[in-house]
């Protein structure tokens, strides 16, 4: 087998924990996972553990820190980590290994570490059946499923431990192991199979994360012959599937649910709204401390292409808004962080800020599906970075749900730098007001202790912007969906335009984008905050990179930089795809040794990939609204 | 299990036969059959096998009809078929059924029947282990294979005997058992895997038809390392396992090969032409009288779309005319009739014309990939009838060869009508000349032995025009391909426009089509024979029906009709989904009674889906053309 490689947690990673005297302090199993790692750490840097004389204490103590959270300070030629719980202890570990070297500095008074969010959770769209078309994992690309293979549970988790390890070090805590499209194969876990997923929580617990299953919302029908939430047997149905879920596991997290969505079973099908269907299982997981995330990813995928008033957009909304209130304690709904589905730009979901009553969790894509599935460098903590920022201030957020990245490739996540991508998803978790250029500062740090700042720069100058230099050669402007159908890779213009599916660009001879204004069009604008929504309904104040979501324009429409929208089109391809040979020969120049040759192999040969598919979007793009436009490129460069 | 559908060969097709005396003369397998058949018949309809006193006599003798002729002539109350071969004698008796009481009229003098195409073929792309994309059919409509079963040869082989005997009936006398794509099942027919062959063959021999195989060009490599036609070893690899075919089947075939097409092998890894690849397995083959049917259809499917001097229609015509006098007399280039693939509307490939000294086969496409898949009406004998007047022109042709529609649905052939398909195939390849109402006439007299005029006239109604209606409201003027890709089915305008296939339209805000001049594009329409090449070269000659084959033109460009193009791509696309609706309403009129329920019912529920998927193509071509046109429909009808 070829090697594993270590992510962000190196031994090095640790060698400044691993070179002091550490006193631990605290009992339970998450103490000995701590005491553990430091054990590890000492014995290959020559510290030591120790119960007294220590230069480095770890703590489980009154802290004020509150749950997860942990306190670091340093006197006397002292540093100490204290928590209120071991979790918090565990974090406050993975923190000191962070900080290196600069652990142990000069004094500071206590400082105060508490998660954003309450719940930090990857969700695995990992079949445990091979399905027929979407493979072992939904999305996935980044090899097979660390949890299943062809049916089974894998025999060998060792790497799943080590996956546990690399989440705790990141910030996560909960982790749904199977697919939300739940099939025949998967819906059995809630069942008979249910040992499987007491088996990945003993792996996963040792590292303060829970488990959380998929769960088919029809799954009673088989024995009843009905999922009728309002129906006592159904109620009862689900109690007692979840009390045996927490006699296997006391610890379980609770269900995930995609109802009515994309073809599968729902509410719908008895007349009964979406908190009707949450809240059946919510009374199911109360009495356990369990919750429901519930998707509200909930739309029409067999739309008429032709009616140009139905608008996706504007589903999640339309379904949920009056549900509000209408839902248990322990139900979370789970939204996306756009209105549509994961491109790699949207305006933040306005649901977000019209369900007061109900928590909340924003569900980021840290599989690369549309932003260049692991083959291209796309370093996405700028986007959720810009998406938190929006989200937050219109709620709280009870937490944040990451469609996990990481498979059974050497490099965990395909593509080598995709690592940054779920290290950064955890780390905003966590703390998101984090500064993505700090995040990747923080990756390149533990994953290359040694990094000389060639390396460093390097990494820097191709991922940095890497985000936006994809969003500059793929659709323009917030347009989005010009991808391959069915596969979503490379382009496809008109791909998506007279499907079923909902996402269309309009483009015609004249003009490209989508009229969701109140005044003329969909009335998608109107669903936000009277602030934002004014933003939105306006040509004029509507931002750049949003305005073909929001608006149908010629194009000859003048952007906020004096150019116009066909202009920027060419420009933006042109310059996007040389960003990416620029990438290329950045990487090119890189010694092999810095990273090693596995590394810089595979990170070159992507980079190949990259630039051919830039190049190909560019020409594609530019092509069609050439074609389509009839204007010519002001810079006469060729278009083909 | 369903009732298998008879098709052309209910019982009483043969009623007229059924009813006389019958004296049959001659020896061998095929003389038995034609007594099995006779005296089947007698038995149903009260006539006898007699050895003197007939009315009816079939003989073989030394008349003068050639190879699988026959003579029919009627004199003093008695009708005679006489043939020089037991073959000619079998196809004879199916004269009769044709001819029904006709045969038995007014006294008339020989009329000799002689075959239009020595080879009457059909190629099955049946796979024997089902393909993990094109399943057990590659473009198979009609459920799954006759011949194979999840990797093995089916056990029941009852309705290929049936099948061999409807082949028959229609003229076929060669069947290829397997998908020229030989995937590693497939390619072991050849070899330990040959008693599959032999039996199938045993199946077909008692109906005068031949089976051929599909092989892989670099069959000899796993043995041999190499696959090179020059190579001793591999001339002698191909002789030995040819001598075991024939071991095996004394009457095989032959060989058919897709040599370096589509990611196929072929001579090409090795430096050599395709006639030097052809020849060897020619030489095998030629001691025991067998034939390669060496597949002309030769393309670079990696293309660059961007590069527009390169032309794949060209592609054929470029690879094999150096060739021409330089293949072993027993290669036959099949050739498809038109030089892109299977369009509902091609010119016919200029290949044909340009190799007098190498025998050609014309490949038609019986299975309707791009025809509407069975589940449209499209009866394509018009189709062909007009592309073998054209080709015949050109040249004498060896043989025709149909890709089959049949597979294990109960009706055949998936869409009930599409029977006519089949047949039809059959009675051109017998006899080019005849008119496709005519064959639908016959069609329709054997299947519905007691057809009311209303059903005659309801089927013709459906049925005469629809290639013509299908064409209308799919691409149009022969730019062709503007389908879904990979299966293929519905429409997708720019589906193909920028991949590597070959297989662009060029549509822009201005104008359509693909300029394939001489004077100014890729140059193909020189690939014809001068009188054709300057029809072809002059946009103002060119057929309205190849105007955007072969010239790029502005949507203002008038037609021969004095209409513009754009106006001409509304119109017929209103028009076809028009007639769509007419046809279904004519087909609702009909009387369940006269084709019986399950028929009735197959053809309303395809009509159904029809009527929505002629909708669909009228509303995004019209769509698609307006948006880039910009130009109203002059009727001011609704485009969405």
């Amino acid at each position: 087998m070829t090697d594993v490689h270590p992510a962000w947690l190196p031994p090095a990673a640790l060698r400044a924990i691993g070179s002091r005297r550490v006193s631990v302090r605290g009992d339970g199993l998450l103490v000995r996972t701590v005491i553990a790692e430091v054990a590890q750490a000492c014995g290959r840097y020559g510290g030591a553990v120790v119960s007294g004389g220590a230069d480095l204490v770890l703590a489980v103590s009154t802290v004020d820190c509150g749950p997860e959270g942990f306190a670091v300070s340093r006197d006397g030629g002292v540093t100490t980590v204290a928590a209120a719980d071991p979790a918090g202890l565990l974090y406050g570990l993975f923190h000191l290994a962070r900080l290196g070297e600069a652990a142990f500095g000069a004094p500071h008074p206590p400082r105060v570490h508490r998660p954003g969010h309450a719940r930090r959770m990857l969700d695995h769209w990992d079949n445990v059946a091979v399905h027929p078309v979407m493979g072992q994992v939904e999305r996935g690309y980044s090899g097979g499923s660390l949890l299943w293979h062809d049916g089974a549970l894998r025999e060998d988790l060792g790497r799943v431990t080590g996956y546990a390890r690399l989440l705790a070090a990141c910030g996560i805590n909960a982790v749904t192991v199977n697919n939300v499209n739940v099939h025949a194969t998967e819906a059995r876990l809630l069942t008979d199979r249910l040992g499987d997923v007491a088996t990945l929580a003993d792996v996963f617990r040792p590292y303060g994360i829970r488990v959380h299953l998929s769960v088919n919302f029809a799954a009673p029908r088989d024995d009843l012959g009905t999922a009728d939430p309002l129906d006592p047997r159904v109620r009862a149905w689900w109690a007692l599937a979840t009390d045996a879920v927490y006699a296997a596991i006391p610890d379980f997290g609770g269900y995930v649910v995609k109802a009515d969505s994309e073809g599968q079973p729902g509410p719908f099908a008895y007349g009964r709204t979406h908190a009707d269907g949450a809240n059946v299982l919510a009374a199911a997981l109360a009495p356990h401390g369990g919750v429901v995330h519930w998707r509200a990813f909930v739309y029409d995928h067999r739309q008429d292409w032709r009616d140009r008033r139905t608008d996706r957009a504007r589903a999640a909304h339309d379904h949920f808004v009056a549900l509000d209130g209408r839902f248990l304690d322990n139900v979370v709904l789970q939204v996306k962080h756009g209105p549509v589905d994961f491109q790699p730009r949207e305006p933040v979901s306005p649901l977000i800020a019209a369900v007061p009553a109900t928590d909340v969790a924003v569900e980021l894509q840290v599989t690369q599906e549309y932003t260049g599935q692991q083959r291209h460098v796309c370093y996405l903590a700028p986007m959720w970075s810009d998406v938190l920022r929006c989200a937050r201030g219109m709620a709280v957020l009870d937490g944040l749900v990451g469609v996990s990245n990481a498979g059974d490739d050497p490099f965990w996540t395909g593509h080598p730098l995709a690592q940054a991508n779920l290290y950064a998803f955890g780390r905003l978790a966590w703390a998101p007001d984090l500064d993505p250029v700090a995040i990747l500062d923080e990756w390149i740090g533990l994953t290359f202790p040694a990094a000389p700042d060639e390396l460093r720069e390097t990494l820097h100058a191709v991922m940095d912007d890497s985000w936006r230099t994809y969003e500059a050669y793929t659709a323009p402007l917030g347009v989005g969906f010009m991808v391959r159908p069915g596969h979503h890779y490379g382009p496809d213009v008109d791909g998506y335009e007279y499907t079923p599916w909902g996402t269309y660009h309009f483009a015609d001879r004249d003009g490209v984008g989508v009229d969701r204004t109140c005044a003329t069009g969909t009335g998608f604008a109107g669903q936000y905050p009277p602030a934002l929504a004014r933003v939105y309904e306006s040509v004029y104040d509507c931002p750049d990179e949003l305005l073909l979501f929001f608006h149908h324009v010629p194009y000859g429409h003048i952007l906020h930089d004096g150019g116009t929208v066909i202009q920027h089109i060419y420009d933006t391809h042109f310059a996007g795809a040389d960003a990416v040979v620029a990438m290329r020969d950045r990487w090119a120049r890189l010694p092999v040794s810095s990273v090693g040759p596995a590394f810089a192999a595979r990170v070159s040969a992507l980079l190949d990939e990259q630039v051919r598919s830039a190049a190909e979007w560019r020409d594609q793009i530019n092509a069609y609204f050439f074609r389509k436009s009839g204007v010519r490129d002001a810079h006469g460069r060729r278009i083909p």
